[in-house]
Formats: C-alpha cells, sequence, structure tokens
C-alpha cells in the first residue's frame, strides 16, 4: 500500500468536528496499479448523518439571511483556499484518478472559476428575479393589493461528488457552488474514488466557513457508500434537495428516494448520455479528416470518460463517409492505453466492449494498441452498424469509455428516423455547411426536443461555464430536464418563489424595498427595470 | 332529471373529432337538490386516450414553431368566444356547482383575463429567458464558442380540471393558458363535478384552434374518471407534463404515476392547504370586531371551497383575542347554509366536523343556522383548541368546506413553535402593526420557509393574477413547491432550457439571432438588455 505525501485524516468533516465513522475503512485505488492508497476512510454512521442534516438545518436559519455580498466574500475565500494548496491537490488527485497535471490543474482552476463566477451571481445580486406589481386602492370591484416575488433557498441540499470530475464536479464543485451562492447549506457525499481530494477541498471549505464567521452547519464532507450514506441523507427530513452526477442506475435509485418520501423533493441527477453527432454531407467533402481528427480527440478526452463523449456518430455509406471512416480507424489503431478511474468503471467498459464485439449487426473496426494491462488499463474500441441494426436496438446506451459507435444511414430520411427514436441526451452534435443546415432544418427541429445543448461544427465535450449554457437535458441524460447543472443558471435548481403581499417596505427584503438599495434589475409593474421601484407606466 | 337549456353532447372533444366514448355515462348534479343533470356524459376509452395523446404529439410538431404574436391571437380568439357565451356558461355552470350567477361572471370573465394576460407575455416574448455569450477566438489555451440559451415548450400537457373553479382552473383555465402559451399542446381530463360546463369552454377552444388554422391535436378534452383516464394520461408515453388542482390524495396518486413512469415527467399539482393566520397583539388591539369580519368573509367564500381559506388561526388567550372570537361567534351562529359542491365534498366535510367535534381538546365555538338540509347543504363551524392540543395532532389537515379552527397560545414563544412545526402551505397571513413586525420578525423568517405567499393585514382569499404572484408552496401545498400556478411565471412550469453553440445566425431562432428581431429582453455576456445583441462591455 502506498504511503500518502499529504496529510489526510480520513475522517468525515461534520461542519466543525470531526466524524469518528465507523466500519471497515474505504480506500482509493491507484488505477495505474490497482494498489490502494493510505488512509483509509472510515464510513460516516448514522448518527453522523443526522448530526450533519441537523447542523445544515440549524445553518440554514442564519446562512439565508446573508447577504449576497457575504456570500461572495465566502465562495471567494474558498476559491483562495484552494488556489493555495493546489500543489497538493494536483499530486493526491493524480494518485487517485490517474489523470494527468495538466487537466487536473485546469480542473482545479475551472473549480475556483465556478465559485467566482457564482461569487459574482450573488453579488450583483438580480438573479433573484425579483418582481414588484403596485397596489391600485381605485380597482373595481375590489382594490388591488401591492404584491411582490423573488426567489429563496430550499434549505439543506445533499451534493453527490462525481467520480469523473475529482474537482468540478465533487465537493466544491458546480452543485456546491450554486447551492451556497444561493442561499442553501450543503452536505457533500465524497465519491469513493477520490477521497483523499475530497478530504483536502473539504477541509479548505470548512476553513473558509470558520474565517467567514458562519456557523458550522453551512458545509459539512461525509465518507461512506452511496447506497448506505447517499440513501440515507436522500431520505432525511431536514434535507431539501440533491445534485447528483453518475450512473443512470445509481441516479434513477436516488430519484425515486427523493420522489417517494413522505415529502418529496427536488433531486438533480446527471446520469447518461451518448451524445449524437451528426455528419452532413457538405461537412464530409469539405473536411472528412479533420472532423476524425476532432471526433477521436474528443471521444478519447479523459479516457472517453466524460458525460457529454459523443458515444455515437451518425453518416451516409458514400465515399466521403469512407474517407472519414478510413482516418478515424488510423486514429484510434494508434491510440496507445488508457486508464480508467475504478475498477467499477474498467470492468463495465470491459464486459460492454466484449458486448458490442459480439452483437449481432456491429463490426468491431479499430481498437487501439495494447501495450499496457496493469491497473485498470483499458484501448480505445471503434464500432461500426447500420441504422437498421441500431433501430430498436439497446446500441443507444452510452459505454464509459474511450469508444464510439459509427451508424451508417442509406439516406436522410433514415438519419432523420434515427433522430427520432433517440432518447434524452445532455447534448447533439451536427458537423455540416450552411447549405446543409438548411436542407436538415428537420434534423434541428427534432433534436431540440432530444437534449439540452445543440453543438454545431465543434464536439461537445468541453462545457462552457457561461450565462448561457445549459448542462442538462431529457430523462434519462438527467432526471430533470427543466435545468442546469453547469453555469449560472444552476442556481435556480436550489430555490424557489416566494411573494409577500401588502407588506410594508420596513419588513420586505431588501431585493424587494421600493428603493432598489441593491440596484438589482427588477420587472417592476411588468416592465424590467434596474431603477428604483416607482410605479412604471 | 333536469333538461339542459343547451344543446351537449356528452362526448369528448378530440382535436377536432368526437369521442364515441363507452361505459357508464356521468352525470352532473345539482347540488341544491341532488338531482342528476342532462345528458350524461361517455367516459373516453383508452383507444381515445391514445389518439388524443398522439394527435397533441403530432400537433407539437407544428405548435411550438408559432410565433408568440401566433399564440397571442389564439389565446385572444378563446377569450372572445368564451365570453361570447357567457350567459349559456353561467347558466349551466350555475346548476353544476351552485355559485351564484355573479360570482360564476367574474370568474368567466377572470379566465378571459388570464387567456389575455398570457397573449401578452407570448406577445410580448422576453419570457424565453433569453441568453447570449459571445465567441472569443483569442482565449487562452481554447477559443471561447458562442453559446445561446432560450426556454422551449416541453410538448403535450395534461390538465386536470378542478372541481372549485370550473373556469378558471378548468378547461380554458389557468394552466391551460400557460401551457399554451410557452408552446405546448394541451389535453383536458374534465372534472365530473361540472362536465356541462367543460364541454361548453372546451367547444369555445376547438373552435378557436380551427379559426387560427391550428392542427386539431392542439387541443382535446376528454371525459371520465380520474383513476382510469387521468392515470392513464398521466402513464401515456408523449405526455410530457400535468397540471392538477384538487385533493391530496389524488394528487398524490398521480404524483407517483408521473415520477415511477419508465421516464418520469414533471407534474405540478396544488393539493391542499390550510393557510395558517396569525393575530398579533397590536392588530387585535386595534381592530379585532374588523378582523373577525374579515375572516368570517374569508373562510366562508366560496362555500369555503378555496384552496386559499383560512383554516387556522392562531391568537393569544387575552381579553382582546376575547373580543374577536365573540364577534366571530356572532357572525358564524348568523351564517345562512352553503351548497357545497359535489356529493363526495359534502360527504368528505361532514365526516371531518363530526371528527372535529369529537376530538379531544377541540371545543365547536358556533354553527350556523340550519334551515336548509336539501342536496349538499352544510353549515359553517367555528372551532376552538389551544397549542398544546394542536401540536403533533391532526389538526393541521385541510377541511375543505366553511370551517375553520382558531388555536390560543399562551405567549409568544409558543405561537412560534406552532409555526415551526407547520407543514407546507399556499399561504400565511399576519394581522399587525408595524411594531407588531418588527416584534415578530423571526415569525416572518419562519413562515418564509412554509409557504409561497405571505399576506400581511389581508385575507388569502382572492389570488391576483399578476407577474409577481405566486401561487404555490412547499409539500403537502403542492407537488412542486419551486412554481407557481397563478400569474406570469406560471408559463415557466411547462418550459425548459436549451442552448445553442456555435450555431450561425441563419439557423438560430429569431429570439437568439444578434439583430433581436422581436426586441426582447436578453441577457447578453452577462447583462440585461433589450438593444441588438451586439457585444456587450
Amino acid at each position: 500500500m502506498l504511503a500518502s505525501t499529504t496529510k489526510l485524516s480520513g475522517r468525515s468533516l461534520i461542519g466543525f468536528r470531526e466524524g469518528q465513522g465507523s466500519g471497515k475503512p474505504l480506500y482509493a485505488t491507484d488505477p495505474t496499479t490497482g494498489q490502494q492508497l493510505h488512509p483509509g476512510f472510515i464510513p460516516a454512521t448514522e448518527d453522523e448523518v443526522n448530526l450533519a442534516a441537523k447542523l445544515a438545518a440549524e445553518a440554514f436559519e442564519t446562512y439565508r439571511h446573508t447577504s449576497g455580498k457575504e456570500r461572495g466574500a465566502f465562495l471567494r475565500t474558498i476559491a483562495a483556499k484552494i488556489e493555495s494548496i493546489t500543489g497538493e491537490i494536483v499530486e493526491r488527485a493524480g494518485q487517485e484518478t490517474a489523470l494527468p497535471a495538466a487537466r487536473l490543474q485546469s480542473e482545479t482552476a475551472r473549480t475556483c472559476g465556478q465559485l467566482r463566477l457564482f461569487a459574482h451571481i450573488a453579488e450583483e445580486g438580480s438573479w433573484v428575479n425579483a418582481r414588484i406589481d403596485h397596489a391600485d386602492a381605485a380597482r373595481k370591484p375590489l382594490p388591488k393589493p401591492d404584491i411582490r416575488s423573488m426567489l429563496l433557498p430550499l434549505g439543506p441540499v445533499v451534493v453527490f461528488g462525481a467520480s469523473n470530475f475529482p474537482l468540478a464536479f465533487s465537493v466544491a464543485g458546480g452543485d456546491t457552488a450554486s447551492a451556497l451562492a444561493g442561499g442553501n447549506t450543503v452536505i457533500v457525499k465524497a465519491h469513493a474514488a477520490h477521497p483523499g481530494t475530497s478530504e483536502l477541498v473539504g477541509r479548505a471549505v470548512q476553513e473558509s466557513v470558520r474565517e467567514c464567521g458562519l456557523p458550522e452547519g453551512v458545509f459539512s464532507v461525509l465518507f461512506g457508500s452511496g447506497s448506505q450514506i447517499g440513501v440515507a441523507l436522500m431520505k432525511h427530513p431536514l434535507v431539501r434537495a440533491g445534485g447528483f452526477t453518475g450512473s443512470r442506475t445509481a441516479g434513477r435509485i436516488l430519484m425515486d428516494v427523493a420522489a417517494s418520501r413522505p415529502e418529496p423533493i427536488p433531486f438533480y441527477a446527471e446520469m447518461s448520455s451518448t451524445n449524437p453527432v451528426f455528419l452532413l454531407p457538405g461537412a464530409l467533402r469539405e473536411r472528412a479528416e479533420n472532423i476524425a481528427a476532432g471526433l477521436h480527440g474528443s471521444f478519447t478526452l479523459g479516457a472517453g470518460q466524460f458525460c457529454t463523449k459523443p458515444g455515437m456518430v451518425f453518416l451516409a455509406q458514400d465515399s466521403e463517409a469512407e474517407r472519414f471512416t478510413r482516418k478515424l480507424r488510423e486514429l484510434v489503431e494508434a491510440s496507445t492505453p488508457f486508464h480508467l478511474l475504478t475498477h467499477a468503471i474498467h470492468s463495465s467498459y470491459d464486459s460492454a466492449i466484449s458486448a458490442r464485439k459480439a452483437h449481432y449487426g456491429v463490426e468491431a473496426v479499430a481498437e487501439g494498441r495494447s501495450v499496457s494491462s496493469t491497473g485498470f488499463a483499458a484501448n480505445a474500441a471503434l464500432f461500426e452498424t447500420d441504422a437498421q441494426s441500431f433501430l430498436g436496438s439497446e446500441l443507444e446506451a452510452e459505454i464509459f469509455g474511450p469508444t464510439t459507435l459509427l451508424v451508417r444511414n442509406a439516406n436522410r430520411d433514415q438519419m432523420l428516423a434515427i433522430a427520432r427514436s433517440l432518447e434524452g441526451h445532455l447534448t447533439a452534435t451536427i458537423h455540416g455547411t450552411e447549405e446543409d443546415l438548411r436542407e436538415f432544418a428537420d434534423l434541428i427541429a427534432i433534436l431540440e426536443t432530444k437534449v439540452g445543448r445543440l453543438v454545431f461544427n465543434g464536439f461537445p465535450t468541453g462545457v462552457e461555464v457561461t450565462h448561457a449554457m445549459v448542462h442538462g437535458g431529457p430523462y434519462p441524460s438527467t432526471s430533470d430536464g427543466r435545468s442546469t447543472s453547469v453555469g449560472s443558471q444552476a442556481i435556480f435548481r436550489f430555490t424557489r418563489l416566494v411573494c409577500y403581499q401588502g407588506f410594508p417596505e420596513s419588513a420586505l427584503p431588501d431585493q424587494l424595498k421600493s428603493a432598489n438599495p441593491l440596484g438589482i434589475w427588477r420587472m417592476v409593474d411588468g416592465q424590467m427595470t434596474c431603477e428604483p421601484g416607482s410605479r412604471v407606466a
């Protein structure tokens, strides 16, 4: 067993306290060797789950009343503390995930960027969607009352760390940042694949809570299994929402737990997506090889372990398509092996690749070069099938890892029939010329109903963290296709509308006071304005 | 059996077609006599449910691409057609509900007002929440792509008519108006209490679809039982969302159906609410009798069959509170009987009142004058208990009908303890002076987490249809406390976010084109603007 260079306690962080835990410790594994990494992480007990929830509910009473500026300062403190230990994080995360240092450095930077984006959103303040409808005492038959509405936070939110983003979708990732920015408290269920990274980041958040003078229950990190700790958290009566990134099986179990509670709660799970790519004729004519190179880069990026990995590619059967396939085959055959993140992902990938090889109507076109079989090593794999074999098959299911499937169609109608048959995905990509787009306008119309993000002449991996980003899509890609888990609109997930009728100024939240002391954008009598809220008309 | 003066077919409206139906016809009942009303309404068959869903899904492909102006014209046509048959509607609805003509006239006007509000929202167009983040080719390490997002409709929406609002929350009520404004198609499951009214309004919508040149599947009305037709609709794979107003039992069944589908869908149920009222010391000192009169009007309005009926009132045990109670007792004792809407509501009310009379620690303070026992006649009833008996009891449950419960507390802390113990409700009301509000600031903070609307010195019945209205609250008052079913924000329920990455102008929806041809409000590079979308900054 490898010794860790950084000092880790292997205990849950429950507010400012250290958990005792009980039961068999969980160990992270080095994916390149399969060796366990020190220390062991002791699962949280049922009492500790209860304590974390109780502290989170108590802290919510204070934290929800903090100003946008205070929340912004808190999030910026977290970002600075994480940056200050980037070296330690990258080292430990590298051991736990086998992801390259450059990737882990940029993921740390992205995580801090997300925290600062939400700090900005909280500080700017317009996100609360404030609306004011003035009274009209003269209205007949009854006077019209003054009504003012805004978004308020939900309460304690459970965040499940993701295997494939040890930083950006884990302890202080997008779910945590958006929940805290909105005024919620957070309990993280750390992912078993990178507990050491989770403890390091968790301590940075814990110190930030203390430094900003916030109550300890604002934040906790629990170690333990999803089926025990995760389910216990989602069932806990004090928990008000959940955010999850992971497998469809685990996501659906937790969805059902959230929905079947005596008091059901919102649960945002990002579960699985095969991210269809449509290669239109004009694009293949113009740049078949370029697209092949881009696609290869995209489906093998991060060893194919991104939720936006393009896992199926639809194209014609003509000579341009042949050119594309030839190039892609060369690239796959030249690929050196990858290391998958966990033993479970590695086993699933192996079985799925074997099943695909045995699948009637599917041809194994190319495989990467086998030069390693240590740890969780895996080769890239390229498969091909035709539209008829694809339709009605199980071939749409996501395979997590560096593989993709080419689906050859005889004509435009067959491509549209496939598009119509698709289930929900996070993204769909179209490569085409502007002429292609005109000719395939109905393809866009179909895909708009299937995904959350449409990409034109690009690749779906690489999710921008901006105001307009939508990282979400119809079931089964997520549990709730109305929302996004990336970008500033993610803050809306952990909020609810409340209105105040006939309230005197002194009792209204600042966001709804007539003078608009925060200078935020509001809808006043139906008109958008950032001026003081005197009657518009 | 009474003959109907208006010509009704008693058949479902499936697009432009008339359903055949099968099985035992359902009859409306005159609540004043208990007599059945002609004609019988034949339940839709399973095939008809499938046909309605298929037509709705097909029509969605066209309807979702209509412009805001086209949807506005459609909604305005519906409103005009309903207005043109107000006389017929009021007559039939009067027979079916025993609601006074004035109430039915004003509810018809409100329904048309709602349709026109959503017409305006659709025409104005800013509701789609358009956002543009411009590309930055110079960004390091990778260029930043252009990303633009907006809200799109979900697809076929099932709307369940409500017993207590034969117009404003039924066939062409708020759910239908908001779903259609957002670009969804609608299938209404008519409520069995007012099928004739439902057919009349349904025909008005059907004619409007035809007149506006829209595909027939944009709208259907089905007759039949909730447990058969309702459940079949919510299970149908082509249905994408549901909206419901009714009992907690039926709402929870349908919630569970929506959540346990292979592909779960959003379901917005408004289910039950007891709408706590807090009478603070200063207010009682100043105007005990006025508050008693207002409360009496509010809890007996519409025979107490509003989801916002104040069903529990918290106050002290001092002499001011005595003055209030004395006045309220007089008013209740002077109340003449009401007619409840249906046999089922009448039986439930009777049992609930008997149970309350037998409840340990509850005193029956006053009852209305019994001068009628025909049909579904019911008397107002006033009960009283103390905080200790209330806490931990079942007394928080809604009783649908003209009754309320006074809960006397010994002190401020007891009142706060009760507030903390409450489950989710639609509204909470506080009567107080500004001084009371300062002294009870923590009461407001507690109630913000319990309800969707806080009313100060008013009464919760009478829900304004405005931009800032929130008619929604935490479970069990609704299934999804993040949303409102009344007011212009109701449109957001039947929508989802989609973004377009790297799309050429020509392939973007008008809402996202740089020139902003619709002149709507958008967030461009993080800044709100209604100017053309050139780079801000």
